[in-house]
């Protein structure tokens, strides 16, 4: 591990994390061919938030959130900071006053593979934060990092300026040159599922509209009326 | 493991299911034995719901919720769906789809030892789901499981007509047959700790109203009014 | 392990507890010199409630809540029950009869490392609790522990009369005789924050105000504009 | 849950028991299906032994091991010892008394989802022990539970006369009625599996023994040269 | 937390740990009435060391070892090292040049609530550890902890000096002052036990030896031949 | 994610990883900056293996190990096969079928983020395998992953061609590039241990060899001769 800080990242286009995010975590995994999913330990501080943004990303050591300050000044407006860790660690390397700051840069959430702190005020200010623990346990600033490199965060490579997009489902990462072309699946996917939804809502059952019967009679499915004696 | 549908299932009393939704799950266990309890990790994706109903049961393979699209054909109004699987999984086998599908039969909930997508949608919709996880992991149609046969689901045997209820405190399976006999001793359970309530909140002590002095002492308790030294 | 209880236990000082309550846990337990802090897994069962009070402490035997019947006599008003267990436990030691006894003395919340029930009554009523997990498993009262004891709760010994405090970040505790000591800590600390939060707000980066800048690049951090080839 | 032991049990077929043992757990489960399988944390706590028998069980409460003494009475020679939990539990519920007593019945190993102590002296006398944990937790004899009525441990419903098989890869638990007609399967499956083995040691691929390369095709599998873009 | 070394311990009696190291784990914990056990995850790195000496303690931070460098000074021949956490880590803090320098001084073993690393070595030099996990990962030696405070590692809160026996079934500590009085104890459980041993070995039932009968039938266990219909 | 096979991979040098595997996985994370160490839960199936060589990345989908035979014939001798997978899974998706085919063409391990069957085999025929779990779990050939893409594998990015050095204390890799620079560094590294445990053994202090003593009195450490009181 290089202790470096990459100053000028290119980021994925803001219009195709635009429609990601509209279309949420689940259909844009689904439109990525049911990849770049996080890990599903890592959850919301609170529900109800869904952004999307480029990644700026920070490798930190476990119990210490020295890279998280240096990131802050890599941060541009729309931009959703991403932490790895080295190991794996819950302690709190997060709270209101990076939060603040962050704010302040006009940054829109943060993921974490760590803990998060004030999860009460970063509520109260807005600020989305999906993490792998709550924790008030304190940090040092004592062990560099790196910022801007390819990260691992709850499973997901992640390189700066992919597309991040968090909500209630948990958090997925498109990568930067992709975003674009999986942005207009999922639109897509979007438009099919809702054609979907009124259909079943009006009691057509999924095994005629997808077309399940017969490939399940053909896998071996068998009806019966009496259950077998145990 | 056969791969089968059982189409027609006896169904638990649905008075006695509507007295044990009413007491909720913690009275129904204790009325129970103390026993048809899942694991706690099994926890309501919204918080609020209270349900109850007969179990129409999935076995689901992991990754694959081909099965839980076959059973929504068995489901009747009032059923809820019971999904075990064959491997520990934690895929988003459920989403807002399925749900619609359910709902428009009358289904009032799900539980699933796996995991649940959509969740932000799912509590708009008002439907209940406990879950083993949240995720948005999309899952395959590709092997077959069965339709209400016996399924372990959070370390519950589970028969098809269960009767099932969950609640903020879990889920609690309670057998078809025994499903009356074991309402009318939660609705006595809960007149008496209504009794109870009363006499707590007026300040009588638990010790003095369920007679724990004598026994306590007689299994060696002792009071003391400094601490021994370390 | 004695099986006693100890009736007469001193308590840390009131205006102290209040002071540490009212800058939260992770104030309280920066202010600590970073200690005190229990396990992440300890989580409030509602969000919200923010409490503070001496702890009035109990050990339990897995799976068996008699000794909770015992403590409440000890409780006084302003006290919180804390409790450990001599064995790794998720059953639901605690619920709502429990809670209307400990309510009727006074006492502010509960902390168990074990599980908790009737968690949608607790919410109503307004009675926080800490605990590892929520679970409707029963329990029986058949094993003696000890109330006013030392115990472990969480990764954390508390001892009687210890100030424990409460909020959404989880639990700290600060001993009975340094409570007075932290409290004023804490308060610097929190008057310190709000400076530095003003600070951040206006856009002045962490990396100046905390005078970074130099010892990142005394550790070696370098800034690079364009990410060396993978 | 009723307090019952149940004293006659039907048992499964020895001959078929002996060939399952044979073929080892992970053919075993396959002839049934892949079915029938503990969840992977049911370890065996020495390496090496390869038991089968069929299932006297037993349902504890946690942290108590009274039902266990109870059970040993109710074992035959040849008998497997199925230990279910009321409540997840670690407690060391088993030791070298326990399996004293048990080895001068003939019972030839134990599966408990719970823990296990005295391990070296466990493996010393040759008793073979799948557990949950190995913990040296004593536990009470305070609460009833009962012994052969089903019991699900690690996920699978157990029934008193299952057979069970254990050795380096779990446990299997195959039905009573179900045990000949496994066997056969498993037999002719591990004769298959000599075969193949036979041939992909001299170099055959896999892909061509299974006839792989079509189906891949069909599915959309391509075959590059060099690694796309990142 | 006060960063300090104490420097001056009292240590347990040497002769009273030399017999609890003799009847081991288990049987010490039973003499300590069912108290002092770390919690189950603690497992040695080999299997079959069995020791036992008074705690040197180590309160360490995540991902940083500086203390266990410092605590090495303090300790004397047949001590233990016992090194707790300020927060959950599994990095690999000790490897064999620690055990080198613990074993110069003559140290019998490690207790640590982290991770180990160097386990192939360890093993060949005969330094037994008991650690949360085994784990490379590498640590920074920046932030001060304490030597020779009180600890909680894995549960248990251990004074310096303190007795602390380690083996196959896993660790138990003993408070220094009573280390003594629970040595006898645990000789004579040990020698109870033989006694019991050799009556159930010739067949004689737990049941009957241990008066369990009319226990059993009070608390209302019935025995029946034949099960209930399900 | 694409479903591909890439086939001709370009491979880190033979002779850095042998450097790389002599020195061990502790000492080459070491080198490499403390990174590139895969999360603690990778343990090998069976002790006393110690391997190298670069890898064949395998993407599997939960349940399903069609890619790993696809990946066979991707292999040539001295490689190592690693396989990620799209969501957590501890299916039994290797055994010794498997492992025959691979070392008729030479491959020295497998890593795999998932779990293998048939233990007593593969240590029998001295496979080492590094895994999540040991599962007998059945999986099916339904779903297609892809060979030699980049695939995160227990917390690490690894690139087809990386140098992956498995030993008792787990699992490490190293970037193709870097591997030469990496196992000259590793050297130099051990080295300087051989001439640290020399001193340590004869009784040098690693506070007085690595100079300690003045850091950590300018941190802050503080030596005293009674505790103070609690």
């Amino acid at each position: 591990m290089k202790s470096v800080v990459v100053r000028n990242i290119e980021r994925a286009d803001p219009n195709a994390i635009g429609t990601l995010a509209g279309v949420g975590v689940s259909t844009a995994h689904e439109a990525l061919g049911r990849s770049g999913l996080m890990k599903p330990y890592m959850r919301p501080i609170w529900a109800g938030a869904s952004i999307g943004g480029p990644a700026v990303t920070v490798l930190a050591q476990p119990g210490d959130n020295w890279m998280i300050h240096v990131a802050v000044e890599q941060c541009q407006k729309g931009d959703v900071l991403v932490v790895g860790c080295t190991a794996d660690n819950t302690d709190g390397m997060f709270g209101d006053l990076l939060a603040t700051s962050l704010m302040a840069r006009g940054v829109t959430g943060l993921v974490i593979d760590a803990g998060c702190r004030d999860v009460k005020s970063l509520k109260e200010m807005g600020f989305p934060v999906w993490s792998k623990a709550i924790s008030a346990k304190g940090t040092v600033k004592a062990t560099l990092g790196a910022v801007n490199v390819p990260v691992v965060c709850a499973g997901i490579n992640v390189h700066p300026g992919d597309a991040v997009i968090g909500d209630d489902d948990g958090v997925v990462v498109v990568g930067r040159k992709h975003a674009a072309e999986v942005a207009i699946k999922g639109e897509k996917r979007q438009a099919d599922e809702d054609g979907k939804r009124r259909q079943l809502a009006s009691g057509v059952l999924g095994l005629d509209m997808y077309n399940m019967r017969e490939p399940l009679a053909k896998a071996g499915l068998v009806y019966i009326d009496e259950p077998e004696g145990d």
